[in-house]
């Protein structure tokens, strides 16, 4: 159980295995019932069924206002020869059927006389009564145990007379953040540690699940000391989630403290990420079940979708609650490791008339793949992923009709975009623009595809010299406009003083330099090898050039951790991290799109907050930026 | 705009009504902004974009187990030619990278010998190391404006850096209930009471949409009191529900109140149910927008979505939250009025490989039609309704792999169903069995149209005197079986002490006699057609034969309540209602289905709920019922 490698348990056979153990070490299978008002219950599961106390409505009422009459009195009533009633008395909806009276007349169809009602046509008994018991019949079932109450159910349960409810108790989750260079939310980072994001994300997931969540403090690599927080954890909680250590590292000690403290179930699940997962229980009265999380955050999440949210909806005795799905066609080719299940993050966007999931970074340390998912794909262990064009089913984290009004850009990262994005938001919460950092060829290609709305490109033709359009021309063809987003300032962005003194591309072959270049395919690096072409430059006596990094602000990250000593960016990124700036070029950075999209309703907005003028301002406060041409459709 | 007739304002115009009458009152666009701690900010919507203030990882790191490498170090290293690598550092996954190394190898591939580290693989550079940023990017746009947070958000940004949002505070919602009939939840009602269920309602509703809710005193119906209330919620308060009051009967103020207070900009709503809906602000500082609620339960809850809840998500600048949809084929033909939204709610069960919608009762009172509800149907305003079998599209209220695993039974009510579905569910909360009560004779044709899995008969052909057997061979043909659930006793249920003496079928014909009936193509009603044809009794000479009722229950509830003397139905009914019972037959009571469906895993539980012993006692327990039979195979 404390092997260095962990295994691959496929996730079915983990549950049942972890289930099973449960269930030998006298974990309980259900949470304690309480009685509660109807008030307090909504959220809560019904811990039995839920029978009607009386009916609803409790006497016959008017359904309308108008009078209530003796059918028997209108007999013979017709547009010809009206009938004149004496005897009534007038109602308003839901008012009770006044005794000796079996009908209701609709108040435009009464014509008052001196005499009385006159009515044109005779009304049969009991219409416009609504009934006792319409509603709710006294004794009837209302609600089976197991079920998870919501507003109109706690409503429906006070009309039928029940107002105090038995309902499971919210499980208690502990989580227990562990590890020599885990701090608390808010601390001054040394080198080499990270915070307790973990603990913060896993408590408000068990909070949204409905639960109490109680977070321990953290925990230092100590097998005693992490067996300690288990067991007093254990105490007082119905679910323990013991973060990090669940690995094969010289400092993972979960797997070995949780058989200590109980026992293993299962040690590493076939699911990616959140592999070295450890599932188990804690000895005690009675015991509890412990789940040891990966410490990378997109597993940690995964993790206490996958294996947590099921058992806390078991211990309520209710189903867990289910995210939405909807197909979507894949937008390029994803591979998977057969064995493994792969929960692949995806974006999704509709354009041309179709759903389209776009892969989103794999890593279990990118946690913003989460946050930018709209949703999440599984492909099973036994698939080896899915060809490009695909239609596959996806679990959504974003409503399909706000994804719907999403407009997809593609391409080359700008902040302009990013500002753009959130002043259109700012403007109509119903819209969002949301953008794919692929570099300006491949989201050409994207555009080519169907993929996307619009696609960024600043991409430099070595042969003309001219920008975007010949790619346009090349790769995509006739219906295609291009609007002028705005003109940059490319540089090489290097650390405060520029300590190298470097001037320009020329100095980038001095051999103690350390570059830091962008990925094929995006127009930086395009613009870097158009420069080093004209000077004659071979790339390989560049060093560095062969690391690449995928955004403007990456490149001015390493450069600013000292991990690199320039890269080719825009000034915008330099100052983003206080760095110095040696200007290369201006270049157009435009927006492609299909003609037909220019008409697009969904895109209008952004066209006119391109034409603002305080927009243009804040663009050009940036730095670096020109709107000279913000707008022009030049192509 | 106090006429005594609402109008019928289309829904869309409606809502540019009262956001005209909400700008031009000077209602604020969005409640004010909070600066909150992450870890309290998870449901609240950003107020402002938030950008990273640092990068995460916040240094280069190790991504696996193993040790750090001068990838240079390693250059020529080969399965066949093996390097020896002296200088190496060990690290775990998470740990930075030791100064001076530029590569991982994974503990796997690494030979550890005396000399040092043996490696049959050359490294490229930074092979296995989480580059600085690989996350989030320090200055990139992390979360736009306007964006709801949900746990994984709140952990990015405390990992950039950012420990405190800014956030649109909780929306404060004032409920005013009124009427001189509504008393608090828990009162003991007298004649022509109801209780303020509608208050609990929507204050749930409120506070499940991420607002905080306040709930005032009844207000009797005086304009000057609900005036005065009105004025003093609206101070505190970012919307005013005033329920009831809203229709245009004697009493019914609130349009009135409203204008008095501010302004009305709609009184009345092309929507059913929900349709005297009033839109309107009070004046104040700042006004306030206020919504007059219609008082049926089912127009309170809709009310609240498709008015409040928009209103509500553009306060906080937020897109409301949508509930997931799925298509389905409509179970029988929904007719509608043309010109009105019309709000229809439907169950769903998925049956020969389709999710079919089956209408419930479309009465604005019924709110256990909410309650039961799997989905809600909007049958636009220019469409008068749908034929059976259509497409439609469907807002889910559960979700849709629940709805697959439902066993969906159509056909007569009994009370044994109700205890199966409440067993099933107690063993595992996975399962649902859902049943709508339509009769015998409409449970066979829903089967037969491929509705439902199984259909519960108990209908006595007048021919043979043999139970629902000859109807199968008429109307199913082959491929059906038929499966005995209970005998059940059928008898007269009367007031107890039997009041009127009747002794059985022959007394129904006493002229004072008031009989309440069930409705055609029950079992009930087929068997009191046979006992009257047997003895050559006339129907029309029973007083009340025309007078229907849809369960065995709300028969019951007519004779508890005074309002009928007598009606057919089961023993457990009258018992549940503490009534006498005078028997007239004992009739067994099957579930039919397709033959297919006898192997279908879905149906296994109930099979074998079916054959317990301890469940079977219970359903004895209930009285009038034998389990002599149940879970034989009739055919």
């Amino acid at each position: 159980m404390n092997s260095p490698f962990v295994s691959d348990v496929p996730a079915a056979e983990a549950h049942a295995a972890w289930r099973e153990a449960r269930a030998a070490a006298g974990c309980p299978a259900r949470v304690e019932t309480i009685r509660v008002p109807v008030g307090e219950a909504v959220g809560r599961v019904t811990a039995a069924p839920v029978w009607a106390q009386r009916s609803s409505p409790a006497f016959d009422s008017s359904a309308m206002d108008g009078i209530a009459v003796r059918a028997s009195d209108t007999v013979g009533a017709s547009e010809t020869s009206p009938v004149v009633v004496t005897d009534f008395e007038v109602v308003d909806t839901g008012d009770p059927l006044p005794p000796g009276y079996d009908a209701v007349v609709m108040r435009e169809h009464v014509h008052r006389t001196a005499e009385g009602a006159e009515l044109h046509a005779a009304v049969p008994p009991y219409q416009h009564v609504r009934s006792i018991g319409e509603d709710i019949s006294a004794a009837e079932l209302l609600l089976p145990q197991g079920h998870r109450l919501r507003p109109v159910d706690v409503a429906a349960c006070a009309a039928a007379g029940v107002v105090e409810l038995a309902v499971r108790r919210a499980p208690v989750v502990a989580i227990i953040p562990t590890g020599d260079e885990i701090r608390p939310i808010g601390s001054e980072l040394r080198p080499g540690e990270i915070l307790d994001t973990n603990s913060l994300m896993l408590a408000a997931q068990a909070r949204e699940a409905g639960c109490e969540a109680r977070v321990t403090d953290v925990v230092v690599d100590d097998p005693d000391a992490i067996t300690t927080a288990l067991r007093a954890a254990a105490e007082n909680a119905d679910l323990v989630m013991l973060i990090a250590g669940s690995s094969a590292g010289r400092d993972d000690y979960t797997a070995r403290v949780v058989a200590s403290a109980g026992s293993v179930a299962v040690h590493g699940v076939a699911v990616r990420p959140g592999h070295p997962v450890v599932l188990g229980t804690a000895k005690g009265d009675p015991a509890t079940p412990v789940l040891g999380v990966p410490g990378y955050p997109v597993s940690a999440a995964l993790t206490f979708d996958i294996f947590a949210a099921p058992v806390l909806a078991e211990l309520e005795g209710a189903a867990p609650r289910e995210r939405p799905s909807t197909t979507a066609r894949l937008a390029r080719k994803l591979p998977s490791a057969f064995g493994m299940d792969d929960w692949v993050r995806v974006r999704l966007g509709r354009a041309q008339d179709q759903v389209v999931a776009t892969p989103l970074p794999r890593g279990a340390g990118v946690l913003t793949s989460l946050v930018r998912a709209d949703g999440l794909l599984l492909v099973p262990a036994g698939v080896e992923g899915h060809h490009a064009g695909s239609e596959v089913r996806v679990e959504l984290l974003r409503g399909l009709s706000e994804i719907n009004r999403t407009i997809v850009a593609i391409g080359s990262h700008d902040l302009v975009l990013d500002l753009a994005a959130s002043a259109l938001r700012a403007a109509d919460p119903l819209i969002t623009l949301a953008s794919s950092n692929v570099g300006s060829l491949g989201g050409l290609v994207a555009l080519r595809d169907g993929l996307c709305h619009i696609a960024g490109s600043h991409l430099l033709d070595p042969a003309t010299g001219e920008y975007t359009l010949p790619y346009v021309d090349k790769l995509l063809g006739d219906g295609i406009a291009v609007i002028r987003l705005v003109h940059r300032d490319q540089g090489l962005i290097v650390a405060p003083g520029n300590p190298l003194g470097l001037k320009g591309i020329d100095d980038l072959t001095q051999p103690d330099l350390r570059y830091v270049n962008r990925q094929r395919g995006a127009g930086t690096r395009a613009l870097l090898d158009y420069e080093l072409n004209q000077r004659g430059i071979d790339p390989t006596t560049i060093p560095g050039y062969a690391r690449e990094e995928h955004t403007h602000l990456a490149v001015a990250a390493a450069v600013a951790a000292g991990r690199a000593d320039t890269g080719l960016g825009i000034l915008a990124a330099a100052r983003a991290f206080n760095l110095d700036f040696v200007p290369v070029a201006q270049e157009p950075y435009d927006l492609v799109l299909r003609t037909d999209d220019l008409s697009n309703d969904l895109l209008a907005p952004l066209w006119d907050l391109l034409s603002r003028p305080e927009f243009q301002a804040e663009v050009e406060a940036l730095g670096g930026y020109s709107c000279a041409e913000t707008g022009r459709r030049v192509r």
